[in-house]
């Protein structure tokens, strides 16, 4: 992978090389029938974690499905899909090869690219906007039914290079209920509305949590705002998920929750809202 | 305050400009005696409201305090101190005043700036920097004690622009103690070692958590993890921080925890870390 960005004085060749990226990116866009790009306002609410679960449900109902990270600072897709020791291969045409979780399920992450997964990547935001096309366009991705994208929390760059790039993106904003989470998801809505990015629905994250020993309630961060939140802004709806430590642990050892916990609420949840994204195809 | 980056014929004019501006945030940093940037590696580690209970700490024990909230996408600080209706001032010098918490305690946010609370701010990485270097040349701070720096998570160009511009900043980095939240926090450690920025130390927030009901304990993210990730990079550990749910309650609707229960282990907690501050001065 060969950074076309920086300077020079052969402009020819830098619009050529331009060019040829630009055509790559449709190329590989044209070849993917849905994507997403999984957004939030606050960072810590479990994006990832919604990202890799609806990647492995839809997966597991037999569509091919890819995850693109492009959270450049905090690139956790691999770790939580237990893919994380693994690195991006390169095929005959010089292109990359995304990470294989499993047959239906593959995944491009910056973590995967760098020797050491302790670095920082200490990039300004117009290498990130580059690294995200070259994520797109020097990737063979193949035929996909969906790809998810996950972004960094916010409304900064990474978000809005993928609304300019790829344009029939929809996107999927993820909150926990408390206040202070939803006054930044209005903030991600807004975003949307602004760059006309589609929105698909919004889902409540650790929804209610009860007691794993004497099974009663904890209001830990409510439960509800993400609805009231989703109706007053006139977006859809997509569901809660109930907030399980289980999920962390399975987070952070990179083991399959839904693999796992089949019968659980939390799985549960997740299959309710690919049951709408499958409405897509 | 006007915007000084953008386009130009004048070149003259605009190196001018930049002089100013460059006196102007020597001034300001020149009169404040100590400042830490409040950094996380992701993000809803409870960044915001440990900066802001740290600098209220701080504020208790008669310090002089500001905090400088250059979470752009995300600016939560103003919410979480209760002012977020309140916008910032201008003085005689056509400086900005900063929005009063109590008498020894004021800050700075972008939120104070945006007539809309849930309008999106979309800014690339250059615009970022450029409102960062405002907020403190523009901004009239005073005479301070400590400034606080409440950054996004992430390695990404807020915290760049604050290594630069602030070259005596001491980081103080918040993680939680689940191994994704350690992977992306020996990240930010070694951010601080590439631009050479001191590090104070490492405070483990949510750690350790028990039934509010029943009192048992809730393995929700585990603890102690972030001691030995300190101790394997060889940075102070400050110390531990429970998780509360009442902090999310609290922040949510502006009023300070550290009034509501004061003898609690939190509070506790958040004064061992100024004691450590405190030696600084």
């Amino acid at each position: 992978m060969e950074m076309i960005a920086g300077g020079g004085c052969d402009m020819n060749k830098h619009k050529k090389a331009q060019t040829a990226q630009d055509e790559a990116v449709a190329g590989s866009l044209k070849k993917i029938k849905n994507k997403f790009i999984v957004m939030s306002g606050k960072g810590g609410v479990g994006k990832t974690s919604v990202t890799v679960n609806l990647a492995i449900a839809l997966a597991n109902k037999g569509y091919k499905v890819g995850i693109m990270d492009v959270d450049i600072h905090g690139p956790d897709v691999p770790r939580v899909l237990g893919i994380n020791k693994e690195m991006l291969g390169v095929n005959a045409d010089k292109k990359l090869t995304p990470l294989a979780y499993s047959r239906n399920l593959s995944a491009v992450s910056i973590e995967s690219l760098s020797a050491s997964k302790d670095d920082a990547i200490i990039w300004r935001g117009p290498v990130k906007h580059s690294v995200i096309r070259q994520f797109i366009g020097d990737v063979e991705w193949g035929d996909l039914d969906y790809l998810l994208i996950d972004a960094p929390p916010g409304t900064g760059d990474e978000p809005l290079t993928v609304a300019q790039v790829i344009s029939d993106a929809k996107a999927i904003i993820v909150t926990t209920p408390q206040e202070i989470s939803l006054a930044d998801v209005r903030k991600s809505i807004n975003f949307c509305k602004t760059v006309k990015m589609n929105i698909f629905g919004l889902i409540e994250n650790m929804s209610g949590f009860s007691c794993p020993h004497c099974h009663q309630a904890i209001d830990m961060f409510g439960t509800g705002g993400g609805e009231r939140t989703a109706k007053d802004a006139g977006i859809n709806f997509l569901g809660r998920i109930p907030f399980d430590p289980k999920l962390v642990t399975c987070g952070d050892s990179g083991t399959s929750y839904q693999e796992a916990y089949k019968d659980s609420p939390v799985t549960t949840a997740f299959d309710n809202v690919t049951k709408l994204m499958s409405e897509l195809i």
